[in-house]
């Protein structure tokens, strides 16, 4: 399949970008700047170089899937743009079928055991105020990705602990926080790369969300 | 104050154009044509050319008060662009305290004596499907933007029937269908335009969101 993949030099997206490759896809690293994405991606890496911000209709529907896995930095304040990245690539899509377009949350919008939302305990967590930007807005990009109806889209989210790693083994759920075989919320970037594939390859969401955690 | 009206020669666009030049305010049509809003509200009338979705944030900081009335034909299966005009107008304003800017909605987002929101009946009425789309956007609109905390934002919904008309008097509330005097949720363009401009002039809400009803 034609796979575009927005943030393709981040720690989720070069992972999912050569698992994509590994399986045969003609993947396309979205990013900003292209230098940077041969240098992390191969010299031969498919590469269009674009500002998520500008994509426009005609850049999307080139591909059968794309991912949106655009990320700020933690302390950067500018973790709103995970909502209006999202809102603006929906708009671009509204009313189509294809690309199917995954967007990669983070673990904020999950529940707990208690039954509430993970947000609701980070927001109490000491210091939050120091990163609860990011968490707070992936949780409110899903929240505003529940409004749509007409494009072809679906979420997923990590595990609490997420973390730089090689694939193994991976188990999924829809909106609950996991734990491994040891009781954590633990995954790495390479099963999550794995999940997201398989998810690819064998939809079995629409216009819904799923979470992976480690085995 | 310099007040910018988006979709100023629609039917609430333009008593708001007209009640806000009357007392005196620097109000500009911000329109897609020109020479129709020079028909509609005279050819001294300031205006700027521009399709909404192009409103640059040096457009809209300009003012003091921009007025999103922007709308879609009832029968379009456009409605989704309510949801993502105001997505895209948060997107040029994050992070800015001016302009204020005003979101007008519909009534479907307000809540009816049974305690359910008013689009929870319009589904329910006999052959919603045929008009349905344009008050649910406006509700999704509303849920939209109750997840923005970094702009200067106001909604405003009208009463269940909102029809051309002349100021009178008004009444106004929060969440709830409020009545006339007659026990009808009616309320008159003129009289939505002397509220909203009663608003802007002594500024009760912020990032909330406010009704009208003919008294």
């Amino acid at each position: 399949m034609k796979i575009g993949v927005i943030g393709a030099t981040g720690h989720a997206g070069s992972k999912l970008y050569e698992e994509a490759k590994a399986r045969g896809h003609a993947v396309t690293a979205i990013v900003r700047n292209a230098q940077k994405a041969q240098d992390m991606l191969g010299a031969d890496a498919q590469i269009l170089e674009r500002d998520a911000f500008a994509l426009t209709k005609a850049d999307l529907t080139a591909f059968d899937v794309v991912i949106d896995g655009f990320a700020v930095g933690r302390f950067s304040g500018l973790g709103y743009l995970h909502v209006d990245l999202a809102a603006k690539l929906i708009h671009e899509l509204r009313g189509t079928d294809k690309p199917r377009i995954f967007f990669l949350l983070g673990a904020s919008s999950l529940k707990t055991a208690s039954g509430r939302f993970l947000i609701e305990d980070l927001r109490n967590s000491p210091n939050s105020d120091k990163w609860i930007d990011v968490p707070e807005q992936q949780y409110r990009e899903y929240l505003f990705l529940q409004l749509i109806t007409d494009v072809n889209w679906v979420a997923v989210s990590p595990a609490g602990n997420f973390i730089p790693g090689d694939k193994s083994a991976y188990i999924r759920g829809t909106d609950q926080l996991l734990a491994d075989s040891n009781g954590e919320s633990i995954l790495t970037t390479g099963n999550y790369a794995v999940a997201i594939l398989d998810e690819i390859e064998n939809p079995q969401v629409k216009q819904g969300r799923f979470t992976v955690n480690n085995k």
